[in-house]
Formats: C-alpha cells, sequence, structure tokens
C-alpha cells in the first residue's frame, strides 16, 4: 500500500505530510448541509448508507486529503443497546433511556453488531466501494469510557457527576458497563475492518476528566482490551490503530504502551514535546486549534507552518487539528489548510 | 502570623494540613440559598457587602477550614468597564454589552477600582472584621484571559472561537485588552490587600484552552505582570499569591517560574509528580476531583487520604478540591473531606 497516511502512522517513507481533519465531512460545508436536510435528523443520515458515503466523500472533492473518514457517530453502540439515542436541536445527543439504576446496567448486554449495527458496515462497504482506492478509509469508536460518560448521564455533561459518582460508589458496576462496551467496540471496530476500513480510530473524548489513576482503571484499561482484541492484520491489509484521548497531554507514555500505532494529540501538547516523550515508539496525529480556522489565509498558513516546524523528521506524523472542525469556518481555510500541509513538508 | 493555611503557602511550618474549597460558599449549601433568595438574584447578593460577609462566613460555621474566601465574581471588573453583566437563569454568565469589535476595545479604559468597585472592597473590609482574625480571607480575581474569554464571546463559549480569531487574527488589539485587563485587576488586588485580603488567588478557568505559545503569550504573560505589581508585602503581611491554571498542567513550570507562591492543580495532575516539577519553589494547592463528594462517605475519606499521601513533606500543600465544588453535593460529605484532611495530615 503507497498511501502516506498510512505509511505515517506505520512511520514508513512518505511523500509529504499526510493531512485530515476531524468532522472533515461537516457542517462547514454547504454541500454537507444540502444532504442533511435532505435526510431529516443527524441519525437518518448515519443510518443511510447511501447519504453517509456522500458526505463522507464530499470534502474530499474540494480537498486534496489523504483519507477519508466514516460518517457516523460515537454513539451508535449505546443506541443499539436500547438507550434509544436522540439529537435535541442545539442540545447535542441525548438517550430517552439513559443508565439511571444499577439494574439498568445489569441489564445490558452486548448486541450483535452483525445485525443491529449492520448499517455502519453497510456505509463503510459503500464508501470503500466509491473511494475506488484513491485514499484510505478511516472506521472509528468512541472509547468505552467516553460512552459510558453519555449512557450515565443521558447527555452531554460539563461536570461529570453522575458518571463519576457511579465509578467512585460502585466501581464494580462501573467495570461491568466498561466491559460489555469494549467487547461490543471489538466486534464493531472489527465489523468495520472487515468491510473495508483502513484503519481504526478510538476517541476517548472525555477520558481526559479524570484524574490518572481514574483514567488508566476507567479509560485506558478498555482501550488496551480493544487494541488487544481487534485484528491488527486483515487479509494482506495492516490494519494501523489511532488512540486519542483529549486533554490527555500527561498520560502519553501511558497511551503508547497499550501497544497502538499512533495519539491523537490535542493542542495544548506540543508536537515536538510529545515526540521527544514517545516519538519512538509512536506516530503522531494532529494538533492545530481549530479556531486558527478563524483567522486569515496567511496566519492559517503560519500557524500549520509552527505545527509542521515542531515535528522532527520526515515521517511519523499525520496533520490535523486538535479536535473537530467547527462549524461555522470558511471552506477557503480549511483548503488553506491542506494545501500547505502538502506544500510545506514537500519543501523541508 | 500563625495561620496554617498562609504558612503552607509560603512553605513555612504548619501543624496539619489546611485546607479550604472554591466555592465554599455555595448552593450546595441551604443557608446559601435562603440568603441568596434574599438577595434576588446573583449579582446583588455579590453586590451587598452586608450579605456577601453572611455567604462568606456561613461554610465556617459548618466545617473547620483554614481560610475564608471574599465571596464575589470573577466577571465584576467587566462589569464595571461597561458591558453590563446580568446572570440569565440556568445559563450563566452574560453581557449585554460584549465586545463585537475592535472600536470596542479600543474604547474600554481601566475603569476606577476605587468607585467603580468599592462593593468590592466594602465586601473585603466587612467580612475581615466579622472574622475576627479567625482564618485569613482570602481575595481573587479572574485571570486576564479568562476574563477577556467572557467579554469577547459574550458569555461562556465551548470552542472560544471568537476570543481566539481575535487573537490569532488581530494579535495587537487582543494585547491591549488583555493589557487594561491586567493593569485593572492590579488595582482590583492591591485594593482589596488594602482591604484587609491575606492572600489572593488569580483563575485563569480558561487558560487550559490555548496552545502552550499562545497560553505563555496571552495568558501567562499577564498573570505575571499582575504578580509583579501586586503588593507581595502590605504593612505587616506578606500576601501569597497563588495561580490557578485549570488544564495548565503542561506548564507548571513556566507558571512557577512568574514568581508566585503556590500553584492551583486540577486533578488531571499527580501531585507526586507536579511537587517533583516545581515542589521547590512555589507550594500546591488541590487537587481532589469535586466529584468524588458524589461517593459515599468512605470514599471521600479514602480519595481525601489518597491525595495527602501523593504530597511529600510536612508544609507546602493546601489541600482544596481541583475546581469548584458542585450544587448538588452533601454538605455531609464536604465535613467528611474536611476533617479527614486534619486528622490525617496531623497523625501522619
Amino acid at each position: 500500500m503507497a498511501f502516506d497516511y498510512i505509511n505515517a502512522l506505520l512511520k514508513k517513507e512518505v511523500t509529504r505530510t499526510p493531512v485530515w481533519v476531524m468532522r472533515q465531512a461537516g457542517r462547514y460545508l454547504p454541500e454537507y448541509r444540502a444532504t442533511r436536510a435532505k435526510a431529516g435528523d443527524f441519525l437518518s443520515l448515519c443510518k443511510n448508507s447511501e447519504l453517509a458515503c456522500e458526505v463522507t466523500l464530499q470534502p474530499l472533492e474540494r480537498f486534496d486529503l489523504d483519507a477519508a473518514i466514516l460518517f457516523s457517530d460515537i454513539l451508535t453502540i449505546p443506541d443499539a443497546m436500547g438507550l434509544g439515542l436522540y439529537f435535541a436541536e442545539g442540545e447535542g445527543p441525548k438517550f430517552t433511556r439513559p443508565l439511571t439504576t444499577l439494574a439498568s446496567i445489569d441489564k445490558l448486554s452486548k448486541p450483535d453488531v452483525g445485525t443491529e449495527l449492520a448499517y455502519v458496515n453497510d456505509a463503510v462497504s459503500v464508501i470503500k466501494n466509491n473511494l475506488k482506492g484513491r485514499v484510505p478509509l478511516i472506521g472509528f469508536t468512541g472509547s468505552p469510557w467516553t460512552l459510558a460518560t453519555y449512557m450515565v448521564e443521558g447527555g452531554a455533561s460539563k461536570t461529570f457527576s453522575k458518571v463519576k459518582g457511579l465509578m467512585f460508589e460502585n466501581p464494580k458496576h462501573m467495570h461491568q458497563l466498561l466491559d460489555v462496551l469494549a467487547d461490543t467496540i471489538i466486534d464493531y471496530l472489527n465489523g468495520q475492518i472487515e468491510a473495508g476500513a483502513d484503519s481504526v480510530m478510538i476517541f476517548d473524548t472525555w477520558g481526559g476528566s479524570l484524574n490518572k489513576e481514574c483514567y488508566e482503571n476507567f479509560s485506558l484499561r478498555y482501550m488496551q482490551k480493544i487494541v488487544s482484541g481487534i485484528h491488527r492484520q486483515y487479509e494482506d491489509r495492516t490494519i494501523p490503530v489511532t488512540l486519542f484521548t483529549k486533554g490527555g497531554g500527561a498520560w502519553l507514555e501511558q497511551i503508547a504502551a497499550t501497544g497502538c500505532d499512533a495519539l491523537g494529540l490535542d493542542w495544548t501538547v506540543e508536537l515536538g514535546d510529545a515526540q521527544k516523550r514517545v516519538g519512538n515508539q509512536v506516530a503522531l496525529q494532529g494538533n492545530l486549534d481549530p479556531s486558527v480556522l478563524y483567522a486569515t489565509p496567511e496566519v492559517v498558513e503560519a500557524e500549520v507552518k509552527k505545527v509542521l516546524d515542531q515535528f522532527k523528521g520526515k515521517t511519523g506524523h499525520v496533520f490535523n487539528l486538535g479536535h473537530g472542525i467547527t462549524p461555522d469556518v470558511s471552506p477557503d481555510n480549511m483548503k488553506v489548510l491542506v494545501d500547505t500541509v502538502h506544500s510545506y513538508s514537500q519543501s523541508k
């Protein structure tokens, strides 16, 4: 496979620094908003493999991106477990049946991913066919801890008081919940890999809300289980796995020790420092502050170059933002970002 | 002065580890809710020095705390600058006249703290008189960067897109804004010290949203200016200053280098690690996850002891939470926290 994106994750030679952007298929693109309007709500868009394919490919038409990422949501798994996912306009994800009792946790079981989440694998297949080998396709999941926060809180939270209350008071039930999530995620990612995903990424959006001991016990341990349980080699493909704990900059050594191929970094970590700490073990992905895209093209170009300058060496770096691209940025600035990554990394 | 709290901040000998808690005068206390109802809205409570004193002292009646902290809000300064602070129920702080243009920044000037913010100094004096030397009184401010985020965004934000857009695109205006805020804060803290505050703390709630370069240029630099500009010695009192950047665990060395006396830490940093990095320069304050207070008293006790065990040495540690106490915790657990800090640190 000659893809720069895969090669960078595996620390093999690249022609230039590969780049993709979290939420690259998203609201900042007018064509995305049009398809979403056609689909109705967000979840219907995720569940319609043709439309999910359509939005996945949209950013590739505009920008010279080095990877596509499956269009889906991290909360498909709790939805398949019967929690009833919905999106209240302007309020983010919610569950009609959150886990409010220990009994509700006892009742949870691993869904049959092949049937209950068939729409995700279908989307992967459709996208893969439509990509025609143009760029690799990234599959993904939320981390067990991150999924658990939504399942116990019933939606987004600032303080995580319910899920942390459970964790501190009933660690046994917390582990039980995380374990069934990890097992489900292993099936889920393997399904995506079998359907054609070329790499996978685990988004641990809320691991950074924990202290070190709790992070290791309640988040990292279950990501480790997933890293060990998924296909790292499938047919003739090596499948790199990237772990991204937002706000996890203090624990890069521990994350790298899971045996993953790459670490996603947010912008609070300097790429050069991260490389000194763990660069021999893993590739690094990141880490421009998405807010830079609100500035002028000149500033975008300068800030992209600063990130590239921090990384020492020709490979082992996948350029990305440190978090998802926000809905109200200009697509023109996204183009400047992508083109600058390529031109500047080739000239270095 | 024989206060453990002050001595710990100055790394002098203590009889036991001192403890106070951010937002200790707050909604988790029924007596606070009663006084607040009497005052009307939150801002009226802050502006009424008798009632502000009343709520400041309430937690001291219940718990064996080692310090009182002025009851006020971090946004009094932008309010005095004419932005029109108000609190929409359940929505947090808002401004009627946020800084939406460069011209609005040009028009800002340093308010006369002695008149425009006289109510804050009055509250300090009234509290100080009522404390009768029982425990020291902490004065505080928000950091320039943190105040600026609210002033430019018009309220709370998740992405800080407006203020970061300004920072990246018009750094000159951003610096101008931060500079007038830093100058005002110097007057503001000096006013509190002159009115009787025994120590001061700078809350940099949103510094952790920045990358390292921006943190140093747009947040830390202005806290440094404040540290250098305030009374560190006033009459016969040494006034310790504590800096707290939430999410700033990666930059402890830089924060300590400002010459402050102590660092506030959130729970994502281990106290032992922090001490290894900067412990000879500064005292450390923190850092229990406030969510522990949702668990049983037994768990609270165990987790408090874990924090105390991480700190090596008899002094230089002020026990606190890693963020404010949340509104829906049990005051009984707060008592367990305070009593455990004292009994366990005395027995060590």
